[in-house]
């Protein structure tokens, strides 16, 4: 049996372990907001952990941002301004700058350390940074925007960690009302909601409070994640006023950039509930 | 950090490992094929572990189960006879047996052990052993195939431990053309075939066994699988004579037997390859 010494293990919070065999640690700090590591795995390349719980990998990182940024913007119309609070790595920031549709991606991190250590560890993720459409603002993103004009944004992503510590705001219907209300006709709001096996419950109760904060309709999409808890991982899909229907399927088959996950097959077979999460669309009133 | 001595620790070839917290050791033994483990979770109910690799666990073998036997069926235009290479658990035989359209299921595991542990520590997977349409053998698959008359099955499932050991000759073109030669017009041929992640050469090179055996058609599908190596399957359906086209959807939608994870549109998704697995598409000559 090997030495336990020699990999990072995440314990979580439903009896199941998740743990990479590691070449070394590379970096540790304790910032204002969280405690971020750095490892080099033997076989998941570089390991970003935050207060002990598996961020980002080089290997599997992919399937996550991708299935962040692509479903929700190849479901609108016609997306121009998107923002990503959260989302300190740049991975989601970089899928969402792929779409030369776009006219600006603003991404509120709390804690600029997350991204400066992206770029030093993780440069593939922040190859994007440059972009001039881009802009990195660190600051609180919940207070973000409240403080947003009206309806200037076409589509908010929700890139957070658990829904404990710094991210926790981001979960409640107060902050759902505050992106309705900064999202044009038709924007939607995107966000990571966590495993469905392990966490059904955190994934009803924030349906609930994004109707709760105004939105019209809810799509639930699933995908594989080896480095997070039952490595099967959910994101939740709304629209402030209208519903989710189809997608620029013409668009993804035509697009101009590589993906390893996202293809139009993987984004239909993605809203596919399995039957015991087929009663997360009775919220559907 | 949590006693590691409390916990059943798998670590996989691909640098990982995954563990589930323990309640107790219910039991212990070689058999002549294998050691074969029994333990309490505290999370995921009861666990049986064979040579060290998870297999079989309460909370999460319905996807597997139902993922290996109803694709297939729902293929199959018209199956009675089912053949089920390995399954000793039972698990994948009473999803099987859900279907009332077969005439008979028969189950050929090498190592009875398997079968008895089942029944004793895993009796909702054996619910239907005494089925009288069910038929349970313990001998070796390899021969049994082998020794099949000709045109006789509509679907072989292969329910197999990872292909090192007892199980290695059921990953190989002369098992795969024996398998061809037991079934009729139409037969289907379903296995469990790893990580699409960790073992893509796996997949590949079964695949490409499969093909040298005389099948006519593949398609892959995938689904998660929380206490397998990344938490993400796959199992390869072949077609001995024909291209693999739709699948009876309509019977899918008025199946009068319950499923927790399949359903149609379960189906659809599963066959939908990520963009990374589109070359084993290049496989289709």
């Amino acid at each position: 049996m090997p030495d336990p010494t020699d990999w990072f293990t995440e314990y979580d919070d439903g009896g199941s372990a998740f743990s990479l065999r590691l070449r070394a640690k590379l970096h540790e700090e304790q910032t204002p907001f969280q405690t971020i590591a750095i490892y080099a795995t033997t076989d998941y390349g570089n390991l970003m952990v935050i207060d002990g719980c598996t961020m980002v990998s080089d290997r599997d990182n992919f399937i996550y941002h991708e299935m962040l940024a692509h479903p929700a913007l190849f479901t609108h119309g016609a997306p121009r301004r998107v923002a990503i609070i959260g989302g300190g790595d740049c991975g989601t920031l970089r899928e969402v700058l792929k779409h030369p549709v776009l006219d600006a991606a603003i991404q509120i991190e709390i804690d600029e350390r997350v991204t400066r250590l992206a770029e030093q560890y993780f440069p593939s993720l922040t190859v994007a940074n440059g972009d001039p459409r881009a802009e990195l603002r660190f600051e609180d993103g919940l207070a973000w925007v409240r403080d947003a004009p009206a309806g200037g944004l076409d589509l908010i992503i929700v890139d957070s960690t658990d829904p404990v510590g710094p991210a926790e705001g981001l979960f409640s219907a107060p902050f759902y009302a505050d992106c309705r209300r900064a999202l044009g006709p038709g924007g939607l709001l995107v966000q990571q909601t966590e495993s469905p096996l392990h966490h059904e419950q955190l994934l009803r109760a924030t349906r609930a409070a994004m109707r709760e904060g105004g939105f019209a309709d809810l799509k639930t999409l699933l995908f594989p994640l080896p480095i997070y808890p039952s490595g099967w991982w959910s994101a939740t899909l709304a629209c402030a006023d209208a519903r989710i229907q189809g997608f620029r399927e013409s668009d993804v088959i035509e697009r101009a950039f590589p993906t390893r996950y996202y293809n139009a097959e993987v984004h239909r077979a993605a809203f596919a509930l399995p039957e015991f999460l087929r009663p997360l669309l009775a919220d559907r009133a």
